[in-house]
C-alpha cells in the first residue's frame, strides 16, 4: 500500500464501540496525528454493537466497499473492559486490519482475499489496563500507515477466532436511530420470495418502504448489502421487540 | 474555484439529517476520501431537521458565512427515504451546492449571487435505493472538488423547487440541545420593538439571556443571524411546546 | 512550534461543551479551515462538563499526554452564555492554549512547564454575543497555528483565574456514557490502600473491573491517569447518585 505516488496521505479508519461522547475517540486520534502526521483519519463508526465483537464483525464486513485501496482499519470492540486476547494485524487484499483476536476482523479480512496474519509483538511504552485502542492498536495502525514494519509473529488464519464463522449471521447485528434492524445476512443470498420469521411474525420482502402500509414490517436489501428489517413510518425494533442478537428465522 | 495556488486542498462540507450514529456519515466520507484524496471534509451538521428540507434549507443558508470561498456543499435532507426528485448541482458565488431538487439548496445558493443550475446526468456505477448521499451526491461533490466537469443539463433556476420561497420562514426550523428554538427569520429584518407570538404567548426582544428572569421566554438575534426563541435557565421548546414547524407570529 | 520541517501541518485541538449536535462545532471548523487551511483539526471532546470550567479544566489537563508537540488547544467552557471574562492565549511547553480566563486553561498549561500568558487584544471583524468560540477564539487559534503573531497584553500567570487551584480536585468531574465517574484526583497520588468515601459509602481500590462482583462500587486508575469510580456491570453514577460536582472524600 505504500506507493509513493499516493496522493493525500494514507487513510486510517476507526471502527469502535466507544461512542462519540467523552474523550476516547479524541485520545486515539491524538496518537494517530502524532505518529502518522500525514494520514487522513475517518471515523467510520463509533457505535458499533457494544461488547459484541461477532455482531460488529459482520457489520464491518458490509462497510468496506466504498473505501479506497490501502486503508488501515483500526477496530476495537471487546466483550468486556480489559479482556485478555491476542492483538492482531492482518493484511488482506489492499487493506490492513488492526485489532483484537476475538473475531472482529475476520469476516472483513476474509472478504478481501488472501490474508497474512500476525500476532503483534510490538510493545508500547505505556499500556493502560483499559485503553488498548489508544495505547497499542492506534500506534500500530499509525506505523502501518507510515509504511513502517511492525514486529509480529505469523499465525495461521485458521487459528484465529472467527475463522469458522458462517458467511451469514442470522441475527440482528445493529439497530439504527430509526429502529431499523440490520441483520448479518448478505442481501443477495436471499431471493425476493423468502419470508423471514422474527418474533413469531412473518416478514415478507418489499423493495422499498413505500410498498407497504404504515406500521407494516418487511425486509429489504439495505444500502450496505445486508438484509434489513423495517417498518414503514415506524420502528421495527419497537414493533417486533428487536435488539442486537435477536434471532432471525426463515419462514419459507 | 480551482485556483492552483489554493493551499490545503478543497473543502467539502456535509449537511445532512443522517445523525452522527451509525455508519452513514462514515460511508459518505469513504467515498470522498477515495475520489477526492486531497480534499478536506467538514461535517457542518448531521442533525439537520429530519425529513424537513424546507426548514433545513433556511438553516443551511444561515450557516455559510464563515466558510472559505470554493467550498462544495454536499447536502442531503429528503422528505422520505428514496423519494423521487431530480439531483442537482448548483454553482453560486464561489461555492458549489450538490443535493436534491426539493428546495434544500435554494435559499443558500440564492444568497450567494448569480446561480448556474444543472440537473445531474452523471450515473454512478452503483445506485442503492436508499443512499443517494453516498452513491450519487458524494461522488459528484468529490469530482467538483477535484475540478472535474460533471455531466448535467442546464435548468433555469426558476424551475427549481424552492425558487419562490420567501426570504423569511416564520416557523421554528431547529431546536437545539438546550431547547432554544431557531426560526427562519433573518434577525436583522426585525426591530427590537417587535413582539413575537408563539403558542399564544407574547415574546419580547432581549439582547442577552441575562436581561430576563429565570424561566421567562424572549427572542434574540442568535450567532448565525436568525431570530431565536429562548428561556433564561430553561428550555423554550418545553416551556412553549415548540418543535420544527411550529408557527411564529407577530404580535406587534 | 513553527519548525518548517513539521510534516502534515499544525494540529488544532478543540475542547468544548458545545455537543456534537447542531451547527456549532461545524461553524468553528469552518473558521479554522478558512484561516488555517493547512491545519489538522481534532475534536478532542465536545461534551466537556457544561458550564463547569473548573471540572473541565482538570479533565483537559489529564488529556494532553498523547498529543504531538506544537498543538493549539482551542478551549471553550463558560459558566453561562456571554459571560464577561478576559480572552487568553497561553504558551506553555510546546503547546498553545486559547480560551477564556475562567480557569479552564490553567491546570493544563501549568502542567506543561514555563508559561507565557497574554490577554488577547486582537479584535475580530464581527463578534457575536453568544459565540466567542467561532468569532474570537477560533481565528486566534488559526493564526497561532499559522505562526502569525497575535496582539496581546502580557499578564502574570498568578493574576489568572485558576492559578491557585489545587493539584487535585476532590470532586466528580465527568460521568461517561456507562456511568463511570471520573474525579479530579491524579491516580498516582493515592496508594492502593486508600478507601474513598462517596455518598456515605466506602469505596476501595481495585485494579480492574473483574476483581469485584457485579454491582459493587470501587475506584481504579483510569486510562487518562485519574481516579475513577466504577461499578462492575453497572452504573456508578446511578448506584451512588453521582454527577459533576459531587464531592469525593477520603475514608482512610
Amino acid at each position: 500500500m505504500h506507493d509513493s505516488e499516493r496522493e493525500g496521505g494514507f487513510v486510517i479508519v476507526t471502527f469502535t464501540d466507544f461512542g462519540r461522547e467523552g474523550p476516547y475517540l479524541g485520545q486515539m486520534e491524538a496518537v494517530l496525528a502524532h505518529r502518522a502526521p500525514l494520514s487522513r483519519v475517518i471515523h467510520l463508526q463509533s457505535d458499533a454493537p457494544a461488547f459484541r465483537p461477532r455482531a460488529a464483525a459482520y457489520l464491518l464486513q458490509a462497510l468496506l466497499a466504498p473505501f479506497p485501496p490501502g486503508c488501515v482499519f483500526l477496530c476495537v470492540v471487546d466483550p468486556g473492559v480489559g479482556t485478555a486476547r491476542r492483538p492482531l494485524m492482518l493484511r488482506a487484499g489492499a487493506h490492513w486490519f488492526v485489532g483484537p483476536d476475538n473475531g472482529l476482523l475476520l469476516p472483513a479480512a476474509c472478504s478481501q482475499g488472501a490474508m497474512e496474519a500476525r500476532v503483534l509483538r510490538w510493545e508500547p511504552p505505556f499500556l493502560s489496563q483499559s485503553f488498548h485502542g489508544r495505547d497499542l492498536f492506534a500506534p500500530v495502525a499509525a506505523m502501518l500507515a507510515n509504511g513502517e514494519s511492525v514486529p509480529g509473529d505469523p499465525v495461521q488464519p485458521d487459528a484465529l477466532q472467527g475463522w469458522d464463522w458462517p458467511a451469514a449471521l442470522w441475527e440482528v447485528i445493529y439497530v439504527d436511530a430509526y429502529g431499523n434492524a440490520m441483520t448479518g445476512i448478505p442481501a443477495n443470498s436471499l431471493s425476493d420470495a423468502v419470508v423471514l420469521n422474527l418474533a413469531d411474525e412473518h416478514i415478507p420482502y418489499r423493495r422499498v418502504f413505500g410498498e407497504v402500509g404504515p406500521g407494516v414490517p418487511f425486509w429489504y436489501r439495505n444500502s450496505i448489502g445486508l438484509v434489513e428489517i423495517a417498518v414503514n413510518q415506524g420502528s421495527a425494533a419497537e414493533r417486533l421487540g428487536l435488539e442486537v442478537g435477536s434471532p432471525v428465522g426463515c419462514a419459507g
